[in-house]
């Protein structure tokens, strides 16, 4: 998709619906990337070393949480969710409902659930998307509940 | 703290009890640390491009969301939660109050809100904690609740 496409289909709060549904590309994990953020952002010994996590509550080598949801982040940015002025998050949850494991496929699979124009803001309001990251079998390895900062589109002048 | 005392002062769900709280290290962010894991993990230009940045809602360079929840993370994990067994998080709610930018030294002030044993697991439970990221001037940049996995202190056999 070339940028003139792309900024064509970013979508303005007055774009979205609920139901609206978007898929990212994918991101092939691999233990090198699990351990480096690890090192960085969670050094814990069940991701950082195959040994002590086969020992732990995770039962081998697990990704941080942080890192699943960076990456779902990554995903949502470059291909899962076209929103105009980009992904600015007022406030999210985040589950973790199972391990993301060295070998897992990532892919975000988001849904629009409210659109809500803002009352003080006439130029924005909030969408709140739910966004579940799924591993190359199909399970649901994190559920993400967003609120995002959405402008309206710009009125001609 | 050495380890011999840091392992002394782990905590088992025992030993936890609402109104505990706990204070980190500090972090003292930068320009090249925003941009790095921008690059990786939530390429927008607000967060990669000063002169982009002061255009958009953000009016100057901010760090992702994302990157303010790593090094949230990361602090406690290094020596602001001293759980036994780790942190392992089941799910968390994060809001992103203020902008995190370049200059800020990030500190993080944890509460413990609850501690509920697990009805079906014995050796476990969960304890909720409110984890506020605060810079050098006491603002809170960041509010996070997690519920975290903690498992209760072994019986003597």
């Amino acid at each position: 998709m070339n940028t003139a496409t792309a900024r064509n289909t970013l979508r303005y709060l007055d774009d979205l619906c609920p139901g609206d549904r978007f898929e990212s590309a994918e991101h092939a994990l691999d233990i090198e990337q699990i351990i480096e953020f690890a090192e960085r952002f969670d050094p814990q010994p069940f991701h950082l070393d195959e040994a002590a996590a086969g020992a732990s509550f995770f039962g081998g080598l697990a990704a941080s949480g942080w890192h699943t949801a960076a990456l779902t982040m990554r995903l949502l940015v470059t291909s899962g969710l076209p929103i105009a002025g980009g992904l600015i998050g007022a406030g999210v949850e985040v589950s973790w409902l199972q391990p993301t494991r060295p070998d897992d496929v990532l892919r975000v699979c988001s849904e629009v659930l409210e659109v809500t124009p803002s009352r003080s803001r006439p130029e924005r309001g909030i969408v709140t998307v739910r966004s579940e990251t799924l591993n190359q079998r199909g399970e649901v390895l994190q559920r993400l509940v967003s609120r995002l900062v959405v402008p309206r589109r710009p009125q001609a002048a």
